[in-house]
């Protein structure tokens, strides 16, 4: 909904954030309602950049947490939202994924996060308006950055979100070759558990990924 | 504003919150954008008190903070909103004094708090919303309330290290098998690499692991 990314863009300003993106936003874009309700924040609505993708949204992205009210059913790490980490500008370029105001992140998304972000509230009404989620994150997140005296210079270049979707498909691709996934439906599930396994290592250097690529090139060659 | 109205209202139940207390609303009570921004929380919009003075709307209290975005030239102790106190109970019944949209509170209305709760924020940027500011404190109370003892925690069995060093040789092995390895001294710095990345995945499941293992087995396999 427009008003919701308007009242969002708003929020991030008020805490000092200004890279809004927006992947396929149902109402088309721009939107009147955004703008309308983005009052003082204008710029943050004119500077959003659309995709069409989750992928190409977090392409150059270093770190990704997946903001959901929910606890799913999988092996990724949850911190509470006041638990972010007081050291998020070592982990490169960091974003949060917020999902639709319906229905949230699908599995599919969240499995491209490194961790999961989860607002602590009531158990029998968890459902936060999406804006007033972000406006909690974009809080939390500024509150940590206050905090960053010294940033610890980052020695290796890290690997992109972009350059690690590569990799994965690569993989998939060379599994698909061989028949890997046989059953119908098996092919969903383990897909998702394969992508959430390598998003889950911290800190992935472009040369680590490097020596990941290779292992399966060279796997995938026949014995001589 | 009826939309803020409702929105806190939301946001208030979010956060265990129900005791809504509005002095002297400008567009009368009850208001219908109040009772639709609502959503779910439509109880604490019907059970909301409504007063014609502050001084009766805090008349039962033990404590009260007033939320201000910038900070006043009075004499009167002030506390980002995540310092406030975790024996918030302690002090009896608290109560969080907001101001009108436009102008916030009063020197006049600010003199009846204990203390001032701000939210820092974009020092060019710093007024939020008042729904957002009120979901902003509402989310805080809810933390300081909680004894967060238990972690969020998953079901799943999680890999041993031994388990993963079985997997970690297989995947060693079937990489010598191809002379992935060929420079000297490049096989010592290499499958150090190797290791490092495996062993950084948090939480890896023996589940998991078994899927990695089975990736391992399927490329190793010559195409058909």
């Amino acid at each position: 909904m427009g008003e919701n990314i308007g009242a969002a863009a708003r929020a991030m300003k008020n805490f000092s954030l200004s890279d809004l993106r927006i992947v396929n936003p149902r109402d088309g874009w721009p939107n009147a309602q955004a703008e309308n309700m983005s009052v003082g924040a204008r710029d943050v609505i004119d500077g959003a950049k659309l995709y069409k993708t989750l992928d190409e949204a977090i392409a150059d992205m270093n770190y990704v947490y997946a903001a959901t009210a929910q606890l799913r059913d999988m092996n990724k790490e949850y911190i509470y939202s006041h638990e972010l980490a007081d050291n998020l500008s070592e982990l490169g370029t960091v974003g949060v994924l917020f999902g639709r105001e319906s229905s949230g992140l699908s599995n599919q998304e969240i499995a491209r996060a490194n961790k999961i972000v989860t607002i602590e509230t009531n158990d029998n009404f968890s459902s936060l308006n999406i804006a007033q989620a972000i406006c909690v994150i974009c809080y939390e997140v500024f509150r940590t950055d206050q905090n960053i005296t010294a940033k610890l210079d980052n020695i290796q270049e890290l690997a992109t979100k972009e350059e690690l979707g590569y990799f994965y498909e690569h993989m998939i691709s060379e599994l698909d070759e061989r028949n890997f996934f046989k059953a119908d439906g098996k092919r969903e599930v383990m897909t998702v558990k394969l992508r959430n396994i390598f998003e889950r290592i911290d800190r992935l250097s472009a040369s680590e990924l490097n020596a990941l690529r290779g292992v399966i090139s060279c796997l995938a060659k026949e014995k001589r």
